[in-house]
């Protein structure tokens, strides 16, 4: 079986956006829920996620809420929560109707300065009731401007503790950007997964939690590529090596779009800690003209290399996911 | 001849650091010149850069103020003038002492929220007068909360309209951080590289500024690791090719401090566009136990790629930067 551990809800209907919209609008109001039927539900995976699973042949994608659309800088606390339970619910409907085809992470109703326990009820209600293994934590609820606390302050812990109970792991993933300086999709997504991963570097938080587990998703950012400088930056801060201080408890994912990129991901990552992925229907859409295929087809890229084994393919392709997301099985 | 595109004069003697807590204890004080004779300065630089170029078989460094000193957010606009113009005639002084060995690049006078005309003068005064042959540019002088406009924004264009008249790149290098999220050298910096690579993508700079040139330092950030990411992302907006619309104007250095790493750059960036660096001493100044040498040794790592030709050679280890940095012939 080949999972693929990130793919965001890129193509729901457009009610959902219209629901947003009034939301935002008149924060104070109540609003209904989006009305969309089992039937636009079918359409908007059937052309997209699950034409593209059958043409690339994957089975199953961990879903989750579109990130970019989380905005947890927009409205307020109340707003916050009631989109995470829309988005979820709507992902729960996928699941339900495609059970082999999709299982569900959850959106958290994070808000810039509000405690994280305040996720706890929605993360809980989403594993124990709607069966999701996972959430996306954004590390940058201000959308560009990083004014809460570093993923490694005990401001987070209440959201780990309750992690750690129902063996859910996070993927790091930021939402969009309302700062200027940050491209969304090129530049803030890509430097939250660096900043989390130097932010975790020069902590204990895995000493205070050792089962919780976190996905850098595209590839680790900027980190494969500057494994040296990592490795080297953890020696001259006499912490332990970097596979002893971060590896039982820090995976990467493989949204990594040419082959150069996941060739280098995998010669310095251990093979261990990459979980397939390819975020489609997401970031890029296009087909690379160097190769004719598209650009997020990321399994011809793992496909093309030789110096893998069998055993190592499974590892990408499906054991490490079932071993990141124990609540798969 | 081999040359070193991006040093920072980070062992400078301790009456430099004495000066700036000084300065910024009292902003509005006079305080006389750190007092520093040419014997100290030539104790400062033997036992560490020239030492290393020396065994490592460079010559040349090109070589401005350390960088996470700069700290254009600390003080105001009239301490970072006169914080600028100690630390360049300082490189300036080293520079003479040793005019084989080191050529100057300038810190400029930034400050968040003020104009970045304000640094037109102190630029023209390195490059005239002290026969300096670039600067490096701050994108973000609040230290880590990204508050001044992109730099594709005209904000920044009569900076950028004095370095086309003087003839001059920048190196686009951030100070340290003030926002707990980041650390400097493991994240703020790399992120920097990612976010300035991205605005130059998704705007018509170079089309105002034909001639204007930047060094991306760091290998680019997370670039060359997401190379076709971003050539996706091109695509997707409707832009034209990266090599077109970004490599007439945009370089990267090779401060990437393991073999998979220069390997990777070299395959996916042209040659042409690429600058030889090590950062020496800079972010990472152990010895790597997988080679026996120091992670931030970068010769070592381009010597060892069999595909370069020696054409290709002499472009990343010298003619790139005599092109980029046309002063210094």
């Amino acid at each position: 079986m080949i999972i693929d551990c990130h793919g965001h809800y890129t193509t729901a209907p457009r009610a959902l956006e219209i629901f947003r919209e009034r939301q935002l609008a008149s924060p104070d109001d109540p609003i209904s829920d989006p009305s969309i039927d089992d039937e636009e539900l079918r359409r908007s995976v059937e052309g997209a996620q699950l034409k593209l699973q059958k043409e690339r042949g994957t089975d199953r994608t961990i879903f989750s809420p579109r990130a970019s659309s989380m905005a947890h800088h927009l409205g307020n606390a109340a707003t916050s929560r009631r989109w995470a339970q829309v988005c979820n619910d709507l992902i729960h409907r996928v699941c339900q109707i495609y059970p082999d085809n999709f299982v569900g992470v959850c959106q958290l109703p994070q808000s810039p300065g509000i405690s994280p326990a305040n996720c706890v009820a929605e993360l809980e209600r989403c594993v124990t009731e709607l069966g999701f293994i996972g959430c996306n934590l954004n590390p940058d609820p201000s959308g560009g401007y990083w004014t809460d606390p570093p993923l490694t302050d005990r401001w987070w812990y209440p959201l780990y503790e309750k992690m750690e109970e129902l063996k859910v792991p996070a993927m790091i993933h930021v939402s969009s950007s309302c700062n200027p300086n940050f491209h969304a999709t090129g530049a803030h997504y890509l430097n939250a997964d660096t900043t989390a991963f130097m932010q975790l570097l020069t902590s204990e938080l895995f000493r205070d939690f050792p089962t919780l587990k976190f996905v850098l998703p595209h590839g680790g950012g900027a980190v494969p590529y500057h494994w040296g400088r990592y490795r080297g930056l953890a020696q001259d801060m006499k912490r332990p090596p970097l596979a002893e201080l971060l590896l039982n408890n820090v995976y990467f994912d493989t949204c990594v779009y040419h082959l150069a990129g996941i060739e280098l991901l995998t010669k310095v990552i251990p093979v261990g800690n990459i979980l397939f992925a390819s975020e489609m229907v997401g970031a890029v859409r296009g087909i690379d003209p160097e190769t004719g295929h598209h650009f997020d087809d990321t399994k011809r890229y793992i496909d093309a290399l030789t110096w893998l084994s069998d055993e190592d393919r499974k590892n990408i392709f499906e054991d490490n996911a079932r071993k990141v997301y124990p609540r798969m099985d």
